[in-house]
């Protein structure tokens, strides 16, 4: 039983329903069916070994999606390549990955032509666009879908592999997430039970290489919902696309919901079908909340937090997002454990901490990975016992609310006193003239690490460092307030939304 | 990690919202925190042992699902008896199970009185009863109430167990099949997530002892629903709480379903508000079916096939109960395996069968059983490799419907042939003067078993034995005419309202 279950009961279900819309291409529920069983034809044909691994570096596409599906049905195991990665970096997960195929779109055939090159496992390199007079080691998708015939679903064992994915390219090698279809089932049941996606039209504007972006593609075929596929976030097309297509549901990075309400167009689109929106990634910024709330009064909102490794972790639910909550801090936090999760905040030998107190979070559910792939030492200092022990710093309220403060090692300690960046950002945000920030530690001669903020302001408006430094000392521990600030127009991202850190630190140090 | 996460929940999430309305008594969620947590205190200061279980012997009712979570708060492991068996059945289950406190209602305090001077692992027995001048040997459940404090959550791992429950006593010993709380979390997210249970208040007319007792009460707590508990089905009750309370979703057996559209006061109530009911234990009488829809037009229906060793296993969806479904068959159907369930229909000797052929339904998925309490060698025969082995027989259509067409021990064979009640049973639905047959093996000196029909007429029809064995002759192969038939008022149904063949057969042959 692995999860081509679903493109099964997709075909019984809802037959001519849409599954994917992907540009002016639409592809019902009984063609995926087809498109799955033939494709996976291809992939077997070129790859009958037994340990076969497919990579996948597309954007997001109707196709990408069809290709995942069929690696689980022709018995292979699939991972979506971070496409925003280097070539260095793809080549260090595909070396680790062992993958004889590999599969690019418009965007990345040349890398993947750079990548064949450089990796002697791939074999094979099939491109799924729609270019002619293709380099000879480049197989076309369409032409060898033409002459394939469906095969029988071969896929392995519900507790064989439904997939890997890297996490942590960015400050180090790559971690390559073994989840097994047990527990991807487990986790799309547990989202689905929760009301984190229901039934209705989906939008997905989510890379396919990370863990939402699996989430919302797998859970919207599991519950036989239309998926709108856009292959990069674009916040006009975005609204066009919910407003043509009356989109029900998103799960949006709060970037992106910043660049969606803070658009000068955002009144020209009529967005009211969408009712659910859903966010994850990081906690949302009290003044985004607001603004989202005011500007999009009809949506609910839900959080999610995890990391690829257990994921879903917590929820903070649409009822934790009015005033209450707000009044209350708990949009400030990352919300209560899902149904079936376990978490217990840790001191640094593994004990638990009273509530309210900081430590690691660790968590145990029905859908913790199997481990990193080739990495027997990461995988028992992350998973001991069943628990995954995420790095991430947080503490538990008494109602059981989860505040996740800080990534252990962007914690910053200055003079020895323990700083979580996360309070100091919430400090400044409470500035009307501040629209974002980010706080990370610069060394220092003095003080070992120093505070130091990133800040974007409103159109218009100007701050200087002493009045935020003034401003910064109602909120803060003197130690706590930065002693530099950088006004910035933006705020660099990594590879999904995320504030990236690492950068700043480089820039900045 | 234990299903007291729903207790734990219920308070911060849905905190005043009334959890169950019992008779004049209603119980908020917060209330369900304080009664849960103190009447745990009273479970542990009776019961300290580390195996310590609970025996709950009651009619459905809010305080005996609150023990049940109470036990799993304190530790222990409850088991909700089965009412309907004798006491010589009731004291074989608890010699098995060995549980130290008994709890009785009103109805079962004499029986209980009985099983504590006969079972000599009975220490307490907890009356939660409202009648003054108790035996001796009795404790008030309000009295310890009263002084009891709330403790903490002292609950069990995941993997611990989350209850035991008794089947099959009426063909032997019972089997006390164990579920761990990973388990329960998992069937409980996979009702959800197929939309089996729902968001809405929710009838509670089936007796706790059976699993769908146990998936609705602990489904709606999980969701934040409001159950509307009654002590035993009665049809004008039902009607009454549905228009009084606008019920908006039920489970009921189709002999339930039949009580209710068949009932003389039918018209007088509006049960407009019921807009899913929810059916199992047998597939529905297509006759009924057509009634039931006819009647209650708003409701979608949907049907859950599965044993307490592996429940749920299929679902029959609501879009498979229309005019298309009943003139595919798919009607008499069990469904489509449920989302992680694999079924596999296998020969004697356990090899998997082509789609088609009948043999034994054995299923797979992350809700299995751990297995029977105490009985290693059933449990070895009934749990093989992670696959249940149901006893039942049935098969696989093309598209996926399960049919399910007897228990194994059921069919008869006559003359070498083997002969599927079910299917002798729908030829004679057919007959527009039959309401109801049950079709049984009697033994017989030349055919080793004949074919025996009781039959159920409509008020006032009248039909002879050689005019149904005609009719038959038009359906069956004349080897599967049933050789005899009874005419009765009613046919004899076991505890959950199943047809009870084993009394059939003891009262014909």
């Amino acid at each position: 039983m692995s999860i081509t279950q679903f493109i099964h009961r997709g075909k019984h279900m809802y037959g001519e329903r849409t599954a994917f819309v992907y540009g002016q291409r639409t592809t019902s529920y009984n063609e995926l069916h087809e498109r799955v069983s033939r494709s996976a034809a291809i992939l077997q044909q070129l790859d009958s070994s037994e340990d076969a691994r497919i990579g996948l570096l597309t954007a997001a596409s109707d196709l990408a999606i069809t290709l995942f599906f069929a690696s689980s049905w022709a018995g292979m195991v699939p991972n979506y390549l971070n496409i925003r990665w280097s070539e260095h970096e793809l080549a260090g997960s595909i070396d680790d990955f062992r993958c004889r195929i590999l599969v690019v779109d418009d965007l990345f055939l040349d890398l993947g032509l750079a990548l064949q090159r450089r990796c002697d496992c791939i074999e094979h390199l099939i491109y799924i666009g729609e270019r002619e007079n293709l380099p000879s080691s480049v197989l076309k998708y369409d032409s060898l879908y033409a002459s394939a015939e469906a095969i029988e679903d071969d896929s392995v064992d519900i507790d064989g592999l439904a997939y890997i994915n890297y996490t942590g390219g960015t400050t180090g090698k790559g971690k390559g997430v073994m989840i097994s279809h047990r527990s991807h089932f487990a986790a799309l049941n547990t989202i689905a039970a929760e009301g984190f996606v229901t039934a209705g039209d989906t939008l997905m504007a989510l890379p396919l290489f990370h863990i939402s972006g699996i989430a919302v593609s797998n859970s919207a075929l599991m519950l036989g919902n239309t998926l709108h596929i856009l292959p990069a976030f674009d916040p006009v097309q975005v609204m066009q696309v919910v407003q043509e297509r009356q989109i029900v549901q998103a799960l949006l990075i709060p970037t992106m919901l910043q660049m969606l309400v803070n658009h000068p167009q955002f009144e020209e689109f009529d967005l009211s079908s969408l009712r659910h929106i859903r966010y994850g990634a990081s906690p949302i910024d009290q003044a985004l909340l607001a603004q989202v709330q005011r500007k999009l009064p009809w949506a609910d909102l839900m959080q999610v937090y995890g990391q690829t490794e257990c994921v879903p972790a917590t929820f903070l639910h649409h009822r934790d997002h009015g005033e209450a909550g707000v009044a209350s801090g708990r949009t400030r936090s990352a919300g209560t454990p899902c149904l079936g999760v376990e978490i217990i905040i840790r001191d640094e030998d593994g004990k638990p901490l009273p509530r309210g107190e900081i430590g690691e979070i660790t968590m145990r559910s029905s859908f913790v990975m199997e481990g990193y792939l080739n990495m027997p030492e990461q995988t028992a200092t992350a998973l001991r016992d069943g628990w995954v022990y995420t790095g991430d710093a947080g503490y538990m309220s008494e109602d059981d609310f989860l505040y996740v403060v800080d990534r252990i090692k962007d914690m910053i300690i200055s003079g020895g006193e323990n700083i979580y960046s996360a309070e100091v950002e919430n400090a400044i945000a409470q500035h009307e003239a501040v629209v974002q920030c980010a706080v990370v530690g610069l060394s220092d001669e003095k003080w070992g690490e120093k505070v130091h903020a990133e800040v974007v302001l409103n159109p218009g408006a100007s701050l200087s460092d002493s009045e935020l430094t003034e401003f910064c000392r109602k909120y803060l521990a003197t130690y706590k307030v930065p002693k530099s600030f950088c006004f910035v127009e933006a705020i660099p991202l990594t590879a999904v939304g995320k504030v990236d850190k690492v950068t700043i630190r480089q820039l900045r140090d």
